[in-house]
């Protein structure tokens, strides 16, 4: 283990969604919604400009942009871009709701365009003034999470660098920032606290082998990939010391909808007393929905379990079961670190008081 | 969910292993081990007829032969194979015992060869003799293990045909019958006591999802194949009544070594009072290491993890950490089933009685 001060690491964003005014679409020169591949990371870094919304929403079925507060961004600028290009907008905004039923953040970012839109007498600038705002804000509260976040983790019992298990893809390319539960690791990294970055796969997709590793070989962050299914050997040889995750939906009592797997490291953590942190912003937390039990979980195509990359892996009519989603009841979740502070119980009063615009609970 | 009776499963077997006397071989007509390539299956069935120990070694490291049952067939035939050829018996017996550090049946089967060609005074055909017998023992060991097994999960309360999750293939490819855990799944079936098999793709190297789920589609089973990680939400959501495994090495006190992604299972399984089985041979019961602690694991190379079919999965310089198995300590297993009886609960006396030849503590 290497206990020498981190290098800084460098300030290096992806920019994985941005607003272009006038470029050559589709349709002539004009807007569009600028979107980094994340499907065909880290082998090549390609940009698909969209530019109309059914391109924005096909992008965000394909996972070509995935991750909570992004899709906030992505569904504002979407409803920008329909403004702009005279679609109707109330429509636009819709489909891009429905567009990954589990991912809040989406709904919110399109539904505060819409209302901009609105408010403004249908003004397209207004719709995208109000989508630069939450691309700004995004990035205020990944800095501000990342804070809150590693002061909790320097209140941990540690006689070393703490060595930090992950699940799936919480970084700058989720954010208009450093991102969620991964931007608390590269502060951690950057204060010399990071022994190292466990990076689960998450299978079928590989958001961590692909796109978390990407982010922390780019950040000069010490990391180690593996199998999801062999964290429970990293936790049985102590090997674990903070598990962080980000969230899709926080329902109001503090259940956690996040990439599937999610779960069984929250059970693990628990049985080897290991804290489990959910990393979220408040747009995340849905209070229309009142607990795990009511989140609806996207099921997705089997042929992400049963091929990759075209080639079967399974004999020919084999069918999966394959939920881009599993649901963490509060009871597990040690924490839930917002850009408002860190809620520690977990627990839907202190949601609702967090919710509410009081400052958070703080217990630890 | 379909409750009609289940079709009577076809007596299906692979033919993992076998020795043919005179075959064409690189040195000329010779006996031959042939094992079936289980690294390219589902997509073909090609044997590879192996004339000398090396070849039969390289099979075993490169997992063209796997599975606890079959390497003690596959280690007695490699014996034989050296002592017919007039190579050296013991140096050969030592090779194979060393091929995978972990896998206690390649080092057993080995040994009884060597132990019965000395005995011989030499004789090639006795160490012959003694792979044969091993390889009937363990059909036989696999039917015991299928009916005490399947009694097993008869006692157990269920409003419905058993909803069974395993991880890993523990069928007919590693046995010379059924199999270990994959048995007890079919003789379930063959009663009209399966509701579905939920089958654990099994991270790195697929063996859920490409031979099980082979072996399932071959024997008529119901079936689905997961994420590793997905099963989770099978627990939360009810759908998992029992799960199965095989092992690898069984301590004396009962930790059970087995593929990665098993440990976690089990504490799953704990976490939602779902019965938790380890299926194998008394061949794996290894009392020379008393607990799960002294059980050596063997790492794989990461490349396993960070590649697929040679197409990286990871960025370029990442690693992996690729444990072979991990470890289940026997407070989380509710039963091992071995051809003698069912243990449970799972003690380090009840396993030294069976070892012993007393017959098994039966307490369900």
């Amino acid at each position: 283990m290497d206990t020498a001060p981190a290098p800084a690491a460098e300030a290096w964003s992806p920019r994985p969604a941005y607003w272009l005014d006038d470029v050559p679409t589709a349709y002539g020169h004009g807007p569009a919604v600028v979107l980094l591949d994340q499907t065909r990371l880290p082998a090549e870094e390609v940009r698909l400009v969209c530019s109309d919304v059914a391109t924005v929403v096909d992008a965000v079925r394909r996972l070509v942009v995935r991750g909570a507060p992004v899709l906030g961004i992505v569904g504002a600028y979407g409803v920008a871009l329909a403004a702009a290009r005279g679609e109707d907008v109330k429509a636009a905004a819709d489909d891009i709701a429905r567009a990954r039923p589990t991912a809040v953040n989406l709904a919110w970012g399109a539904r505060r365009a819409l209302a901009a839109w609105q408010a403004a007498g249908g003004s397209a600038e207004a719709a995208l003034r109000e989508a630069r705002v939450i691309h700004e804000e995004d990035a205020a509260a990944s800095a501000a999470m990342a804070g809150h976040g590693a002061r909790f983790a320097a209140g941990l019992p540690a006689e070393r660098p703490l060595q930090v298990l992950t699940h799936c893809n919480t970084g700058a390319l989720v954010s208009g920032g450093e991102g969620t539960a991964l931007a608390v690791v590269r502060e951690l990294h950057r204060a010399g606290r990071l022994g190292r970055l466990w990076v689960d796969e998450t299978r079928p997709l590989l958001q961590g082998a692909r796109l978390t590793a990407y982010e922390a070989a780019r950040t000069g962050m010490p990391y180690t990939v593996l199998s999801d299914n062999a964290a429970g050997s990293l936790f049985a040889a102590g090997e674990v010391d903070l598990v962080v995750v980000g969230a899709d939906r926080i329902a109001a009592d503090g259940a956690t909808a996040n990439k599937v797997g999610t779960y069984p490291l929250a059970v693990l953590a628990r049985h080897h007393g290991v804290p489990f942190v959910v990393v979220a912003p408040m747009s995340t937390v849905d209070r229309d929905t009142p607990d795990g039990a009511a989140i609806v979980v996207e099921q997705r195509d089997g042929g992400e379990v049963t091929e990759m990359a075209g080639t079967p892996l399974t004999p020919p009519g084999s069918t999966a079961y394959n939920p881009a989603f599993d649901v963490t009841p509060p009871a597990l979740i040690t924490a839930i670190v917002t850009e408002s502070g860190v809620l520690s119980p977990v627990s839907a009063i202190a949601i609702a008081r967090m919710s509410a615009g009081h400052d958070p609970v703080m217990r630890r």
